[in-house]
């Protein structure tokens, strides 16, 4: 048909949905762009869309005329009920090999269900995470596509071409098989939350610790982006602190401090409950939102409890921001490093083929938690793709090493203070943890079996006649309690 | 029938089920005993149950035949399939109006199906929460019983009866409709987690920082058994740590270190994500027991990781030890917070009728965690039943006022000493920022709309004609993103 001109389609012209149109068509592709509500269509036309190549489609059957075969239809819409509604409108109209790509924020359970549905019906189905905000998607978004691995070949050359760019390296890879794509996605959300939490964190110690004013802690972010925490997030925490409102005010403090926390952070949370892998930043980062949002209550609470007695701080002040560039890096390392060893046991599980390099490596650019510490990871993964975890690398073994006297004293310091840091608590205390040949879990086991009979193996090297190896042992802790060991019941 | 004698009807013969029958036919009661392995009844009646008035049936309808009616039959069978199934070959032997209870670990959401499942078909169902382990269950556990509340009035008499009693008040009351049972003991263990969890960490500074060895360890907790600490928990792990092996080495020493994790913590942290609740301690506690699950990883970090320069401690110990007091003291008051305030949350959205001081009031005998604290929390409650949390109670406001110069000191030195304390660090992270008016959320607002055009809200009394009050708002940071806010769309 003459009218089939598209290269790419896209559903939903919210803001996302808008850019990456209008990237792609910067790079020379023919884009149809389609919505539900149609009258977007024309006013995107009339508008961004002035002057380009893109062309609009009102129908969902004019936008599969209007493309090449194979149809690659991108949607862009809520996740959730939206993307099954649109998957069902557009089956009658698409032929075998034509492909399905799921930009959205979609769960990737789910995507592992359309994969599996859709290949059935001999099309491709792409799940694939966008991240970047609208800047990414505008001038290069990071993208993370998994899914029917067919369609990898036919939207290769666009993907990368709209990626961002990381020298000569696009920000695009394939992820892996079935929900891949949108899991990596959501483990990155995940650390993306985590990185918030700290940074907002260390604004929290700066302001209400060190009694800094917002002009000074724009400087002090500011140096740190020429650091170790050169990163998107650093470098726009510090023009957020720079912008003051008319009246001269950063308009920071004028900001409700209630975040949202539905999303995929909590999804990463969940996930790692489920997995039995103790990525505790990332709990601990959406709990603060979740603390956030009941500001009612802390407003009361904050006028009938009382702090500690604000004493002022004694110490160097230099050397105090110094160690707090340490403590944030340090704990970035702990928070990358869980969200590594989640992936690592998901797809262990799953029996995915993660690249990790990879991974790393297309989050360098186009992201939200762009940063040149990213680069190190995917060295450490590229000098030992069987990497345990980031805390055995050479690298971030030393930088973790070098950081440690510092982010002990921060955190020691918030304590006294009153400053909550729970994500860098969290960390310190994972990192403690970690290290530790023993921890006091053998005080749980011996309760467990004490009270429920739950049994407890022995220390290997502790082994004697009453305490066998590998054996499930179950103690008379009082000589009151019987034989019976609980095997079925948990209490 | 003549052979009807059974009071009640037990399904089961693990230890908790064993020992809950024994406990019900001292009480008066005539138990039918069955067991889907029949030898196991046999073995009963011959052994455990020699001499009583309980009576053994070796087929379900003989289990039925045997019961008088309404029947009242117990499942104390492992949660989930296994309870369903039984349901199913109960049913052709139940007239309308029988009773089903289940006193396993299930998933309240189970209950609440089964409950709804159930009374279609003219029967009736409870989900009793049962806690106590083997012990509780053999002389008075807690009992929390939900679900038909047409069923309560048949089973109180023995329910109550069976319960442990606390003065002349059994520690069994009607929990509520629906699920209401095995959500609060959900509750329940997600705090027995973290109370376990505590004192582990207690222990391990005890040990690791202060360098105490078990016995003057065990002095410790028996003295604190004594204050504001005394309860169940604390008594068993001083009996722990006293318990030596045969050549006199703590038998707490050679314990493996190494904790299960997959059951209701974990579900108490997921539920608190999902309900947007930030039970963080517990939450820490499952996570804790997740690192402590990896420790040939953990050994392998130990030997490559290094910590921080030991430095004996200077300060005087005794006080250091009184200050441990009231670190877990605050900590465990932080933690039921967080656990009434998940059940406030889902109270409200579930519509339930939740009588806080009857929780309260049932845990103080016969579980894990019964103690002389749950009977503040009961009198807290008791003088203001719609009170919004526990720090806004008189007593508890003073307790963790008084409490917190000496948890500060505490965390602030584990941290220093590196000996890991997520749960105690978590409570105060929790504290600092439910008594902040402002918490630095404003930054993750804002960083939001930067990237991602989120928008915000204006702090009230910030309000001005270009931040309107209760109006989402988005500012154009940069001078070069567009104009359309992201509503559909989330990165």
């Amino acid at each position: 048909m003459s009218q089939a001109v598209g290269d790419i389609g896209l559903i939903g012209l919210a803001v996302m949905g808008q850019n990456l149109i209008l990237n792609m068509n910067d790079k020379g592709f023919t884009v149809v762009a389609y919505n539900r509500t149609t009258s977007k269509v024309q006013h995107f036309l009339d508008n961004e869309a002035k002057g380009t190549k893109i062309v609009g489609a009102f129908s969902i059957e004019e936008l599969c005329a209007k493309l090449k075969t194979p149809r690659k239809i991108v949607l862009l819409v809520k996740a959730g009920k939206a993307v099954d509604d649109f998957i069902e409108q557009l089956e009658p109209h698409l032929e075998k090999g034509d492909i399905i790509i799921d930009g959205g924020n979609s769960y990737y359970k789910d995507s592992i269900r359309r994969t599996e549905t859709l290949e059935k019906k001999g099309l491709l189905f792409v799940g694939s995470g966008v991240s970047g905000g609208e800047e990414g998607a505008r001038f290069g978004p990071s993208l993370m596509p998994g899914g029917s691995v067919a369609a990898w070949p036919a939207i290769k050359p666009i993907f990368q071409a709209a990626a961002a760019q990381v020298g000569s390296e696009p920000c695009c890879d394939w992820m892996g098989e079935s929900g891949a794509g949108h899991y990596v996605k959501m483990v990155h959300n995940g650390i993306e939350y985590g990185d918030m939490q700290l940074i907002a964190e260390a604004y929290d110690i700066l302001k209400r610790g060190l009694g800094l004013k917002e002009g000074e802690i724009a400087a002090i972010f500011d140096k740190w982006n020429k650091g170790v925490l050169d990163s998107f997030l650093i470098d726009i925490t510090a023009n957020i602190l720079k912008y003051n409102d008319d009246d001269g005010e950063p308009l920071i403090t004028k900001i409700l401090d209630q975040a949202g926390q539905k999303g995929t952070g909590k999804w990463t949370a969940v996930e790692a409950l489920d997995a039995g892998t103790p990525v505790t930043l990332i709990g601990e980062a959406v709990f603060a939102r979740c603390l956030s949002a009941i500001k009612a209550e802390r407003s009361r609470a904050s006028k009938i409890i009382a702090g500690p007695q604000k004493e002022p701080f004694k110490g160097d002040k230099q050397q105090f921001i110094d160690d707090l560039e340490q403590a944030l890096y340090a704990s970035k390392i702990i928070s990358y490093t869980q969200g590594f060893m989640l992936m690592r046991e998901t797809a262990k599980e799953l029996k995915w083929n993660l690249n990790f390099a990879s991974i790393a490596r297309i989050w360098r650019g186009g992201c939200i938690i762009k940063s040149v510490f990213l680069s190190d990871i995917t060295s450490a993964y590229e000098k030992n793709l069987n990497l345990e975890s980031l805390l055995f690398d050479d690298f971030f073994n030393k930088a973790i090493t070098k950081a440690q006297p510092g982010w002990r004293r921060v955190v020691a310091q918030a304590v006294l203070w009153g400053v909550p840091t729970p994500a860098f608590s969290t960390a310190l205390a994972f990192f403690d943890g970690y290290r530790s040949e023993i921890v006091p879990a053998n005080m749980l086991q011996a309760q467990r079996d004490y009270f429920g009979a739950h049994t407890f193996k022995v220390l290997p090297g502790k082994e004697n006649s009453k305490l066998p190896a590998n054996t499930d042992i179950h103690i008379n802790w009082t000589g009151r309690g019987g034989n019976v060991s609980s095997s079925s019941y948990v209490a």
